[in-house]
């Protein structure tokens, strides 16, 4: 059974995730610049994720195409990661919302969190179907490490919203771009 | 005529179910512990009815995995099916704001009852194509017993409610389960 | 170029207008059966608009199977016809809420009128591209011959419902069965 | 790596939009013909910017068939070009509960400013993926001076807004006509 499937469906979950998310954004009744500019926070949670899921939907496009069936462990772990994915929009409209309250931004943290370790298990059942493909395992395991990294760098944010919700956001922006920009580089 | 394209269809229609319900968690306006704390049965509804729906699509993927050929009986059964998936993210957030209501959780159980009908019906359609094809029918047979066995706990689940709903919440937990560990254990 | 892609954007916006129209059924504070008594109207709305996005969809396949090319007649009228459809979960809200009430069951048949006429489009700009193909342009007639003659029952509904709204709800059941019930035929 | 799975996420981003833009058309909750004029507005705005959203698919669809790889600066630039695309639902409903402020028109004009800058860095993207291929390059080039054109004009809607909203939607409407008549014709 190959994988097609399991691409279409991601596909289409994470299509309406980066969608919806905008849907938070209320639209003002009135047209004061006020009103305006009191959406600047939910328009920059907004902006934070859609590049958070974007690359996420580039990581996984990359994974993805490495996996070699459509085994039980794949579904699965594909399941887990956009369960987590599909809690993004909720903790972009209440981190919008509360951009200054340390619990909306350590929710906020908590939910990439659990998204970038469902992306190290699936990069392993991916993994477990190249046992012996020894330049497929280094690529995967370099791959992971920086994973993991992000991870934990998740992980400190949660934490860490409590001391000061901007050392939180740096962590969210420096993550964003450790995986962007390197890409950007590889595109020149 | 292929299947792809019903396959493609129901991707995209169990894509926006499962992703829709998470709309149904309103953002609280604050960030008291209270409000968060509020939140817990919808969000465990939430995670009940995505455990649920995922399977869904897993069991989905293989039964359409099998089909010969897009007839009519295919299509409407599947129409039949993704019709009563697509009360789910209604009833979720019924259960989920009324968790100790009898009704509420008797009216989830309902919609999975229907769901577990229309797969049993779409699986008759499937099979019809294969006649003759004795492992085919054998292996569709032996699915179909644990099929119908968990719409008949729908089914009990629906007046159990009303005695008391804890025992509806560990059929569909107890359904849910028989589905998702075998698959771990053929992973292992 | 081929009609794919035209494919999947149909199934996609259908997919989610056809979940989406599930959105309008607000769920109910309270678990009175008065207040689930109350949705029954709303239920009724989106089953039968349920059937005839569904009845659409499978036309819609059958048609798009015929397209030999995605030419820019063939896409405007895809697009046409998916704009009718987009309208759809309005007219049923507002139909639901309003079910006794002439201008919204008028409202609702002007719509579905607008959408059987964009299928009838669809279907010559489809006819065009089998120039001296006799067989097909006989089978295309046929259908199109249904098409037009639903197409006439929309619009009498539409001045009907101000005579009285059940003639108008007759000729919309009327036109959902003409056009299931003899593909049920065919599945025997 | 091919560049079907852009299409395809690309499909479902821009299906979940057109769609979704329609949900922001409230259903008005009495029938009187005074609450469903209040929203024509809301309705013309639709209509506009679906139209809008149809032609950038229809080109989206055109260009990405020229793509000869799926490369970092093209999945880049798309999801630039989408996230631009996402936030038409919500300038379309801005502009429709607002239409003769010249701040919401202006930022309709803003958003679309941005889509056309969009797609052409997209294009860009594509040419340089065609290098040495001449009669390629020059298809593209004649197309990109047509796009330039366009977001010139959108950048001048944003102050004209200002002196009188008319004039900016007079030119969102001759940008739609420039893009849709020529492709009428061709179908003729």
């Amino acid at each position: 059974m190959g994988t097609n499937r399991i691409e279409a469906f991601s596909d289409g979950v994470i299509a309406v995730i980066i969608t919806i998310m905008v849907l938070e954004m209320k639209v003002p009744r009135d047209t004061t610049l006020t009103s305006l500019r009191s959406l600047a926070p939910q328009f920059l949670a907004y902006l934070l994720s859609y590049v958070v899921v974007a690359i996420m939907w580039v990581n996984h496009h990359h994974l993805l195409h490495a996996a070699r069936r459509a085994d039980a462990r794949l579904l699965w772990s594909n399941n887990n990661l956009l369960f987590w994915m599909s809690l993004i929009p909720f903790v972009t409209a209440y981190m919008g919302n509360n951009y200054h309250d340390a619990r909306a931004v350590a929710l906020y943290g908590a939910v990439l969190f659990f998204c970038g370790s469902a992306f190290a298990i699936l990069r392993s059942a991916i993994s477990a179907q190249h046992r012996g493909n020894e330049d497929m395992l280094r690529y995967q395991y370099r791959t992971q490490l920086k994973n993991l990294f992000s991870v934990a760098l998740y992980a400190a944010s949660i934490p860490l919203a409590f001391v000061d919700v901007r050392i939180s956001f740096f962590i969210f922006a420096f993550v964003a771009l450790s995986y962007f920009l390197p890409e950007r580089k590889l595109a020149e």
